[in-house]
Formats: structure tokens, C-alpha cells, sequence
């Protein structure tokens, strides 16, 4: 029996000596101002209770960790149309940007990169009318936060510096692949981004994959082959340009962010978050991707 | 001693048979309205003089060959700085598109695709404050009609649908190669390709290039070297993916635009205008690319 | 605890419905003689026990099945060098070719797909002057069949259609990346790919790789830490095109072959390989997919 | 009325300073022993008379020069099923190479770049059996030298490095562009190249394509429109990466080689040789540039 309150401290332990490594992301100017020396962890059990390590309580920003929530959402629709806008391949590093893009006709590879995200956003605010809100509700009932809320600060400042994201968006535009004006959509996607969680929230969170679907409340969100589908994506395409690095640092289903969090799932055990500012050369937290390895292998939950 | 009005009859006895032929642009919805079955053939001579065949009066869309005045006005800023945002050289069928602009960090291939005249675009508004108005200014005064303007129906209806623009702006600027916001840039780029000409007042306009860079009234707006550097990217660059192809029917330096008009220089004796509404595969007007080939041959001016 | 040998039962009788489905291999004319109602299962324990069912003792092309014991045997070596010579991330659908090998500079994305593993076997050409021999011995010893061998008539096919793999090499070899001549890493290229197994030797030599490292006679031929390498490159790179949709079926590394076989590895717990010849579109055998995709299910292994 | 005379005298004038600039090339080896300081004009008048200057009588590798002659025998075979091989527009700076012949399907993009002369050679080879041969007796016929032969020593140095054009040509083979065994058409291919001439015998020979497809004994060797094709190509496609600088610098259809020679044609009046063997960062040969580009403004035939 793994005793997952000794793993998170071990953890911690083992990552005390690297806590500020790393650099703090610059590109949106408004995440620059984090403190770098800080580091949190979190695991949720399957039964709920949450097991947390250094700056456990303290908020940082969800950046690309939500794709994977707002990618449930979407499925929870029951609705396969999102296959035909997103394929749900690796997209190769150095090449996940507009080339590929551009040549697979406006289809983006996953939808854990960028383009990929912004068209499930857009489906789900086409078939909903608000993407942002739904995405909203659906962590403030599953971290039991419920006032968790966007960073406006962050979000306004993702907006100012996102030509490149207007350039995928307008791209997809162009090959027919949008259904709500650019400007819309994206209005939506930069503040899904930059709403903030702690990793006891988002460990919490998490559970919703690790239970193949089920919401905190018992009630089911997704189908166990659509959150099946959610975990395999993260698997192969949850770090953009370094799934090979992570897979074998880690060996889990993981989600990573620019604002230095990563979530892991390890399906009918536990769902881990770990958060420190510091990035690598990939854009993944230095002290994160050593916390979820090191808590793959103390667990022996790493699937090596 | 070649008789240019001579030459304007028999392009128009050449051409008559094929008037009508090719599909009209509809790719910008205003722009498929125009009834195809109408050509129009001008030339202007080195004096002034212009002889013109058929609807040499009706006016037609400039669009991309706007975009020869414009880089004409950039360059008659004596600044050298363009050559750092746009290159020269010719882009390659089917690679002119995000795709190399992105490999290039948003550097566009040449003046004449869309990209690189955006850039240009940009530069003059950048450095003027107002960039169509100085193409609208130099246009009325090269053509001599006082009235020319934009058609403000087809400028909407480009904004409206011009999502790959956006894209290549957008890129551009997270490039750091936009000095204006993008949507303001745009504004200008898509109301200078919808300004109005005719093919007498095309032919008059392009004297400029004629003259090595004299305007109509005498003065000089580009020096000897900037006119030759414009007429020889029109040569290698003026034709999309056409230019091999261009290049052997007609042998002179052109540039095309969708609205069906091709404007052609022959430096130190013409200037040739011609239009038909009728485009090929490649989205150069049929019956104006027959024209120009024939008046080449007439003339033998042609370099073949 | 799992039965295996109940578990290898469990899988045929799933599978046996699907038996023919897909479409055998002809790109190299002397595979596509295989007949395509043929199936085959064998999972080898990690104390050496092999449970087999169905065609289990007819052997098969290895086909790019070779290409992880061939990178097992460069990493034996202990030198790093390797890494300098070839990345390991995913490459990315499509672009898994020439295009993304020439902008890499000839270094190629992994040591899993074509041009990766020609790389992989030069370096050990170069370094020890027989990488087919060293390759054979190794298999001959871990599947415990001392006539294990390459099939002569497909090593000639191969040879023969070649052109995309010399123009591979070729091109590394513009770089610099290639230490033999051409023609001789790739015979020794060809030649791996053609040796034939059946998957109770297959499953055994698996071993290697489920034991980190550990020989079948207990010798070490790989560090942990470089098995572990092998093993999350099968997870992220093991299914060339179809990566995601791999990970997503099955859940284990795995590496597939054009001969219609399959290895996947359970660290720890087993190697499993099955075989049949008919392909899906990726080129990935349609009843060895569903037969490992069904073993994770019944054993709870698969990642999910 | 041109004095061609007095023309070849001012060109030498004019270079006679910048002879010893540029770098030889080195990427064959064989090249990099050629002195640098020295330069060869001539100008062949339509009448035959050839007037040269400088190291007029020196001979020097003729490189890519020999494309366009191979290209002129294919066509002269009256066989247009070589436009389905081989495309004819310009192929855009960096993506020359195997990228652009990978995304459209082995079909290089002008006769003019390496992959598309390899084509050539291999329809001329598959046609008649003896490419190199055709080209030889053309060359000797032309030039009206009849000992004009292959230098061994380099066309050995060539094949030896020849890695990208067999990467080429294998890349061609997969999808189906060759006609004849690679290595037998690359050889040919590279004997072709290291043809030596003088600027005396190249203008001579370049009369050819002045003429409008007359051969120096008054036979047809093209039709004018075939000849007209070529020098169309010359035009647009004649300098690699610098078809927009070349066009601006000369005005006039060309062909540079990396030996450092350069042909240029006036159809109905003259070809122009030039040969420095000091190379610009484009491989394109400083002084003949230069001396192409003196030799249109001294005589107004440059296009500009």
C-alpha cells in the first residue's frame, strides 16, 4: 500500500534543493512577476482526500493546464463533430506552429497545443454560448473552490502579446475552421488561461480524470473511453516540444503550463499536481517535472 | 519606329475572340459581380501620349497591382530600412504562404505577395501616418483623374474576408515585424487594393516606372536605381506562381492583380495596361496576359 | 495476480473474429506473399515463462521491430555519442520524412523511424564493423533460437526499393551524419529489418527491456537508466504516424513493424508481442493492436 | 549600332579592379585549386564573330552553365512529356532542396536546379542512351572546339560529394521521376557538369539560344518556341537563390555556374560569356556579374 501523505513529503524532501531553478516565464509580460523560490505539491486519492507539500495554498496561473479540462468539457457533450475540426496526434517538435497548420489545411494536431485548444474552445462556445463560464463552473466544483476565477491582470496581458495566437486563429478562419468571430474565441481562451488554481485545487480537479469520468459530486462528466481518450492525449502531447524528455522523467499522463504546474493522472489511483515558476529550455517547470518523476518512482505508479 | 496606337488596335483584334474567357475572382464576394465579357487594352508612350482599345474607360479593381505604387512610394523615401522587414526574391509556387514567412521569422519573401506588401504598407503608414492617402495622391496625380478613390464595397467585403491577411499580419507582428497594430495597417492595405482604375489611367500611372522614377509633372520621386530595383522584382516576383510562366508569354516585367488588370513596363518607351475579368488557375487575367504576350510581339519589346 | 496463460487464451478468442482484417504490406513486393489469415500471441513473464497462443511458432519479417534491439545495442556500448547523432522526440505525422530530416540539419527525429535507425546502425557498423552480426547474436540469445536469421529473399526486396531510404541516408550523409559509406550501413540496415522471429521469441527477447537491461543468461547488457530510454521512446515514437492512436488502444510502449508484429514491454511484469499480417492505414497490424490493446485491459496494465 | 568590340573592352576596363574578389568554390574539392585571379568575357553577334577579353582562351568547368544545353537537347527531341516531369517557375530561396521536391511529389521545380537537370539527363539518357554524349557533340559543334571534353579529375571529385544530389535522385526514384538506374543517370549527370570550356567557345555555343534554336551550321536544333522556353527559364530560374538580385544586376536571361561562369542571352543579337571563378555568398561569380551587368547598360540591352 502506497502511503500517498509520506509520498507527497518525500517529495518534497527530495526537491527542496532545486527549488529556484529554472527561469521564470517572460512572454507574457504579467507572469514575469512570480516569485521564483516557491514550489507546492499535491496528490488527490481516489477517495478525495488531498495530501499537500510546500506552498501547497498558494495560486499561480492554469495557462495551458486547462486545455486538458476545457478538452472534457467538450467531449461531455458526447459530441465526435470536435474530431472532424482537431486530429489528436504528437505534432513534432519545432514544427507545431503555424507550418503544420497551414499544410493539414487548418486541422491542428491535438488539442493540447495552442491552435488545437483555441478550436475546442470555439466549439464549446459555439454550442454553449459561453466557454469561459462553463469551464469556470467546472473547476469551482471540482477543486471546491468556488471562488476560483480568472487573473485579469494575466488575461489582459495574454491578450496584448497573442499575435501569434490570432495568427493560428485567423489561419483556421481561413481554412473554414471557426465558428465564432477570432476575437471571441480568443477572448475566451486567454481567460481560460489565466484563471489560478493552488495544487491542492488542481490536484483535486484532477480526480475527474483519474475516476474516468466521474465528477467530486458522483455524477458522470465524461464516458470512461472519452476520459480514456483525455488521459492518451496527454500522454503523447501533454508537453508540446519535449513528450519524448517527459515520458521518460516521468512516465505518467501529465499536463504542462507555462505558469510552471503540471497535473499527472494515474487512472483509479490519484491525480498529482506540482507547481514551481522555474521553466526549462521546453517551457516545463524544472522543480514539477522532478517532483512527478521522483513521485513516479516512490510510488512505482511511472509506467517504467 | 514602332505605332503604339497602331499596336493597341491589333492587341484588341488579337484578343477579341477570347473576351469573355477565364472565371471572374470571387474569392472577395464584391469582386465577382463584374461582368466578365468586357476588355480593356492602354498604352502609354514615353511622351504621355496614351492609345487605348475597347473599354479603356471602364474602371476595374487594382488590387495587387497597388502594390507596385506602393512599394514605389516606400522607396521614395530614400530609406533603405524596407530591405530589413522584406526580401527580393521570388517565393516559390504554393510556398508563398505562412509557411515560408514563418521559416523566414517573418521576413516576406518580396514586396509584391501579400505579406511583403503588408510590411510595406506598414513602413509608410509607420513613417507617414497615412499610407493610403499618399497612394490615393499619387495615383491621382500619375493617372491624372482627380476623382480616382477607393471602392468602398469591395474594401469592406476584403476586411470582411480576409482571414489569411490577418494571418500573415499577425504573424508578422509576433515576429516583431509590424510597427503599426495590425488591424490599422490592414485598414490601409485593404482599401489600397481596392482602389479603381482604367486601363488608360493604368498605363498613364505606370510611366512612373517608365521614366526610371520621373512623375507626371516632372519631378522626381524614385532615384534611377530604386525605379529598376521596382521594375526588376516585377520581372522575377509579379505573377504569384506564374512567373516562369509569365515570364515566357509576355517577357516583360508585370505585375497582376485578381481584379483581372496587369500593368507592364518598358523602360524608356511605355507603359502597357490591360484587363479582363476572366482569370486563369493561377489568378492572372486571361485576355490581359494574351495581350501583353501579343503587344511584346508586335512590338518586339519583348525580351524573348 | 494475473494468469498469463489465461490471459493469452482470453486474447485469441477476442481476436479470432478480426483474423484477416487489414491489408498485408506490398511496398516491398517479397512481404506481400504473408497469408493474411494467421495470428499469433505470446507474452514471456519476467521469470522467463512464455504463455503462447495461436500461430504462435510462425515466424515473421521483424521489419522496424528490429530497430529497439538494434538501439538497445548502441546504448550497451555506454556511449552517449549517439545522442549527438540522432534526437528522440516524436516526429510528427507526415512530416516524419526527408522535409523535417533536412531542416533538423540531418539529424533525425528518433531513433524509432527510418532514418533514425539508419543512423543507429551505422554508429554501431562504425564502431564495432558489424552491426548485423552483433544484432543476430543478440537475438539469436535472448529468444533462445541459435538458427534465428535474416530472410535473404526480403533483405533483396528491400535493397532493391529502397530509394527512400538512400535518399535518407544520402542526405544525412550531406551533413555529415553518416560514418560508413551508404550502401554498406544500409545492407547491414536492410539485412536487420529482415530477420525472422516468431512472437514466442520475440516476446522472450522482450525480456531484455522488461528486466532494464538484464539478459536472458543474467548478464547486463543496458544500464536502467537506458532501458528505461528504449522503453519511453516505444511509448512516445514506437508507432510511427499513429502514435497518439496507439497510446490510446493499448496504453504500453510498443514497436510495430510492416511485417504485421508488435512488442510491447510491461517493465517489470512481462514482454507480450503478437502478430498478424494484415495493416491499417498507419501500417499497423489491425489484429496485433486490438490483441495488445485487449491484454492491458484484462491485466490492468495498460497506463489507463 | 553596338560596336561588340569596343563593348568587350570596356567590360574588361571596367572589372579589371575587382578581379580576385569572391571566394572559389570548395564544396568540390577539385574546384577549390582554380587561380582567382583571373577573368574571361566574350560576345558572340549574332553574325558569329566572337569578341573577347581578358582570359578569354582559359578554359574553366562549366557547371551548372550545362544545364541549360541538356535541357535544349531534351526539348529538341520535340517531347513535351518532359513538363511532366519537371515543373518550370522559380523555386524560392532555402527551399530549393528536398523539402520542395518531397511536398510535390518528386516533380522538381525547373530544369535549371540540380534535381530538375538530374530529370533531364535521365529522360535525355533513357532516350537515347548516351546523354553526356549528345551534349558533348553538341558542345563541340557550337563551340567549334572538337577536343571540348569532360574533366576526369572533377567529375570523379563530383561524384565522390555528391551525397545531396543522390539524395535527390533516390527521393525522385520513390516516387517514380527516374527513368534509369541513379547511379547511372548521376553519372552522366556529373560528367556533364565538369565539361570545360572558355568564355570564347561558351558565347559561341550560347548563340544557339540567340538564334531562337539554330544550330551554328543553320540547323534547327528547337523550335523558336522551345527556344524561347529555355530562355525563359534562364530568366526567371537561372540563379538559384538570386534569380530577383541577378534580374535587378543584369537584366538579361542567364545561367551562372559554380565554376564561375556565366551565359547570357540577347535573343536576335548576341551570348555573352563571363568566368571569374571568385564566387559571391549566392555562388553566383562576382566578376561576371559585374560584367554582365556593365555589358547591358554599355550596350541599353539589358531589360531595364
Amino acid at each position: 500500500m502506497v502511503d500517498l501523505a509520506d509520498a507527497a513529503r518525500r517529495v518534497l524532501d527530495a526537491i527542496r534543493p532545486h527549488i529556484g531553478e529554472g527561469k521564470v516565464a517572460t512572454y507574457i509580460p504579467a507572469l514575469g512577476n512570480v516569485d521564483p523560490h516557491q514550489f507546492g505539491f499535491a496528490v488527490a486519492g481516489i477517495d478525495g482526500t488531498v495530501h499537500g507539500a510546500g506552498d501547497q495554498d498558494v495560486r499561480f496561473s492554469l495557462q495551458s493546464v486547462s486545455k486538458v479540462f476545457t478538452l472534457a468539457l467538450a467531449l461531455s457533450r458526447g459530441d465526435e463533430a470536435i474530431w472532424r475540426r482537431v486530429h489528436r496526434e504528437p505534432s513534432g517538435t519545432a514544427f507545431n506552429s503555424l507550418f503544420q497548420l497551414e499544410f493539414e489545411h487548418g486541422i491542428p494536431r491535438n488539442p493540447l497545443i495552442n491552435a488545437g485548444a483555441i478550436v475546442v474552445t470555439d466549439q464549446l462556445l459555439a454550442e454553449t454560448g459561453d466557454a469561459l463560464g462553463l469551464l469556470r463552473d467546472l473547476l469551482r466544483a471540482e477543486t471546491g473552490n468556488p471562488d476560483l476565477d480568472v487573473d485579469r491582470v494575466i488575461a489582459a496581458s495574454e491578450s496584448e502579446t497573442g499575435h501569434r495566437n490570432r495568427a493560428l486563429a485567423h489561419l483556421m478562419a481561413s481554412f473554414g475552421n471557426m465558428r465564432n468571430p477570432v476575437e471571441q474565441t480568443l477572448d475566451h481562451y486567454f481567460r481560460q488561461c489565466s484563471i489560478t488554481v493552488s495544487v491542492t485545487e488542481l490536484a483535486r480537479a484532477g480526480l475527474l480524470l483519474a475516476r474516468h469520468g466521474l465528477q467530486a459530486d458522483g455524477s458522470r462528466l465524461l464516458s470512461p473511453q472519452d476520459a480514456r481518450r483525455v488521459v492518451s492525449i496527454m500522454l503523447t502531447c501533454g508537453a508540446y516540444d519535449a513528450a519524448g524528455e517527459f515520458a521518460y522523467r516521468i512516465g505518467l499522463p501529465c499536463k504542462s503550463g507555462v505558469g510552471g504546474g503540471i497535473l499527472a493522472i494515474v487512472p483509479d489511483r490519484c491525480a498529482v499536481a506540482a507547481w514551481g515558476p522555474g521553466l526549462d529550455a521546453q517551457g516545463n517547470s524544472v522543480t514539477a517535472t522532478l517532483a512527478l518523476g521522483t513521485f513516479g518512482s516512490i510510488t512505482g505508479w511511472s509506467i517504467f
